[in-house]
């Protein structure tokens, strides 16, 4: 199955989660409709509302409640986005001069608070005591990941592991909570649900590690994409760490300065030469292709079914995305 | 009974509160630590602990699960903080030149994101889902409340009902819902309940009330302290909104430039003089005592008990704070 027809069965039922997004947005003050839609409006893959919707399919459930649970993801998701957008653009101010966002920054945290307490009151409604686990455990973790990723800012000596700790409880957690949540409306036994955790995790490992390999590459910035936003921010990524454990003691020390002060024109074309030199793109991209190829492996324990089919096309997807 | 002796009565209680609040502050990422401890440490008067403590007693709860719930309490308020601060920093930044606080405001949203989350993941543990609906609701609502207040900053025409309804999400919600859980947790029969929610409600206006009519109150800026704040800030409150109600169409043009730009020192000595002209601290206090005789009316259909006394000597205390 290709990802196109995924996107085209599936149609129905992404404009049902889409109602729902736009429904609990009205709110007393109209500010929130206002930049609410606007994010969510501007759309964006919706990776994660497909993979619960797909993951409760798959593992055999036929009622309607995950068109809401897709949207209560999708909140929690943009209102990370939008928290996420201050803290990045604090840290871009560091090497440029920002454009003055005050009132954007002030809507972007009110909002976001907003559509990420929406979300609990909402899911809070279905008065299911697992759902709720699932979704306050994930949202716990992954405020811990972006605090984690704040406090690693700037340090090169970031291990692939402690790296792997970041990406998961940023980015994984979340992907993965919305694959079990699938799991638990379906009923699923234990084992299956444990699959899908594990599967999740993997897939968004993976979709963490692409981001990261795109940012830096070569391909992309010949292009004329945006490349280079880690770096300026400081944020130590998988093809940076494979580039630095291979460069000599005063490499490493320019490649701190850079990332300790956004770097000039030179410090960054010294940075993405490093990366590139060392192959940290493709192993970063080698490392994506593992995970895939193991989340793939945790769905063949389902029974087949256009929704499992579907799940390993959009895990290659996943790995595909803007190759 | 006075106010020293409810703090002296509760001493235990409010440290076995305090443990709760620093236990679950570990985390994987030291920096919430460090900032969390820094602002929880700070201490407060912890009016919501107490408010729920209170009325978990008087409503004749004997059980011990009423200090995690205080903590939560705290845990939402202070993420709150955390997030205004770094909404209102922004808004000081149009009048004055304000201090490079970048990594400040990072940590402080991520901080406050944790908190929050944190503070619903220990409460959705308690497997109790009136606490989840209690506590998801007035989170939305709060969040709604400081929504509506960023869209009216500089709204003079802002009314006393609009005025009411903002400080009373913003506010009062949470500072009722601690009231409630207090009485949920002692399975109070629902009459009871609805008395606790409006008793906190009111409190809780009066709190705010106060807070607004000191920032405004001669006395207080004769004794070097804080004033003008929300001016400062374009926010509308009710000495403000008094005052102009009785202003000239030339003074409320005067006094909307004040509200957009912050003002100069004329400005504000003119505002202040206005609202000083017009009563309208005095008008705001009395607003307060009236809100703070009906909150204790609500008590009187409790059965008279210690943990009673202590909630209305509170309520006085709100009323007498800083006065």
């Amino acid at each position: 199955m290709k990802i196109q027809e995924v996107w085209k069965n599936l149609e129905g039922d992404l404009a049902a989660v889409e109602a729902c997004i736009r429904d609990h947005l009205r709110c007393r003050a109209p500010l929130v409709s206002e930049v609410g839609f606007h994010l969510l409006r501007g759309g964006g893959k919706r990776i994660r509302p497909l993979l619960l919707l797909l993951s409760a399919r798959a593992c055999g459930y036929s009622g309607d409640r995950h068109y809401l649970l897709a949207g209560i993801i999708e909140y929690i998701h943009t209102a990370s986005l939008l928290h996420d957008d201050v803290v990045d653009d604090a840290a871009v101010r560091r090497g440029r001069t920002a454009a003055n966002r005050v009132w954007g920054n002030q809507a972007s945290i009110l909002v976001g608070d907003y559509l990420y307490s929406k979300a609990l009151f909402l899911a809070v409604r279905e008065q299911n005591q697992r759902i709720m686990d699932v979704l306050s455990e994930a949202t716990t973790v992954m405020s811990e990941g972006e605090v984690l990723q704040l406090s690693q800012i700037g340090n090169l000596d970031l291990s692939e592991e402690e790296y792997y700790e970041v990406i998961t409880y940023k980015t994984a957690v979340l992907i993965s909570a919305a694959c079990h949540l699938g799991a638990i409306l379906a009923g699923a036994p234990a084992g299956v649900c444990r699959r899908m955790v594990d599967y999740g995790r993997k897939v968004g490992i993976a979709f963490q590690l692409i981001d990261d390999a795109l940012d830096y590459s070569a391909e992309e910035r010949k292009l004329g994409k945006k490349v280079g936003k880690d770096l300026g921010e400081g944020k130590v990524t998988l093809p940076l760490i494979h580039a630095a454990r291979a460069a000599t003691p005063a490499e490493r020390g320019r490649l701190r300065g850079i990332l300790a002060d956004g770097g000039d024109r030179a410090g960054v074309e010294f940075a993405f030469d490093l990366v590139d030199r060392h192959g940290g793109v493709d192993y970063t991209l080698s490392r994506a292709r593992e995970l895939i190829q193991e989340a793939k492996g945790e769905l063949e324990e389902l029974r087949p079914s256009p929704a499992r089919d579907a799940l390993v096309a959009v895990s290659d997807f996943i790995y595909q995305r803007e190759l």
